[in-house]
């Protein structure tokens, strides 16, 4: 098991171009969808889901837990990574096959709220669970994920995330449900245009 | 340049899955969530994926476009294989950053509209463009796609898609856009609980 400094490592290869292409929007959008949420590149993303999946591998995990959308690209090369399945979250998806898992979240960048959607024959009462998404911030979506997962009967081991906003309080809502937090990246506060990262591991 | 019978040849390991495997829900669903849509086996996505990427090559695109959420793992796929970035439209999007392509389009899982976003940041106007998605229905999404592509000055070259319903018309409304499809596996007909595969490709 690794130690939560190593969990927390900053990745260099993504902190170099956070510092170099990140833009920032007020003092909580870190906008960094040119390779990461609307166009993502192949070979970056794929590096992102093997560190991932190095720190995470071991927990052991039977399968990969994400939600829609921004999570199933990052969500899948962990995935491809450990070799298990990924299963993601559907929103507003009355097209699950019932009995499914459902939580109600805030949805943040859309504005009131989204319905997460699960289908129990997804995630096996016996699973071992590993959550991974792009951001954690508050952690609703996450929160809301290892719920479900629990609720299935399943094991949460623990969670990955390509960015954390230390800022907010998504890690303490998961360590306080017993979930290690893996992060590459680590944003300590976003100010005047600028980010400023957490550069040594906790 | 593949001639259409190659570019939709049925797939062989999808058609076995999909022969053994889906559900029929009336005589519209195709339910295959397990490995497409809600469910994702890394193994058998990738080998999609390389089929899709083999049959699109000559188009030498130099960007993936999809839309969220279920474009997004099969498109990372066939970027993957021919290493080009993948893009994919935003669904009610407010934080895409301005200015940016949408179109609205009918949302057939979720009832009503749903509005697709794309930054013109992301579609160069040169770019070469191949649409991939998991599904090809009554094309509102993949059309949308191409007509914000071609706003943005980029060209269509093709398309392809994991599985086509044949008995809507996506199909024709793209190759009436001078858009040629790719498709693995081409369903004729759902009925009674059965799934009519074409089986010699036209």
């Amino acid at each position: 098991m690794l130690l939560p400094a190593e969990l927390n490592a900053a990745y260099g290869p993504l902190v170099r171009r956070i510092e170099a292409e990140a833009t920032v929007v007020g003092d909580d959008i870190l906008r960094i969808d040119h390779f990461l949420n609307h166009r993502i590149e192949p070979v970056f993303i794929v590096e992102l889901g093997r560190e991932l999946a190095r720190r995470l591998s071991a927990y052991h995990p039977t399968l990969i837990l994400t939600a829609e959308a921004s999570g199933i690209a990052p969500g899948l090369v962990v995935a491809q990574a450990l070799n298990v399945p990924l299963v993601y979250a559907k929103k507003y998806a009355p097209d699950v096959e019932p009995p499914a898992l459902s939580r109600v979240i805030p949805s943040a960048t859309k504005g009131g709220n989204t319905r997460l959607v699960l289908s129990r024959r997804y995630l096996p009462a016996a699973s071992r669970v590993v959550l991974v998404d792009d951001f954690l911030s508050n952690g609703h979506t996450a929160v809301a994920l290892a719920d479900m997962a629990q609720e299935a009967g399943a094991q949460v081991l623990g969670a990955g995330f390509v960015i954390e906003k230390c800022f907010r309080h998504g890690r303490a809502a998961l360590e306080a449900r017993g979930v290690p937090v893996a992060a590459l990246a680590r944003v300590e506060r976003l100010e005047h245009g600028r980010v400023y990262l957490v550069q040594t591991p906790d």
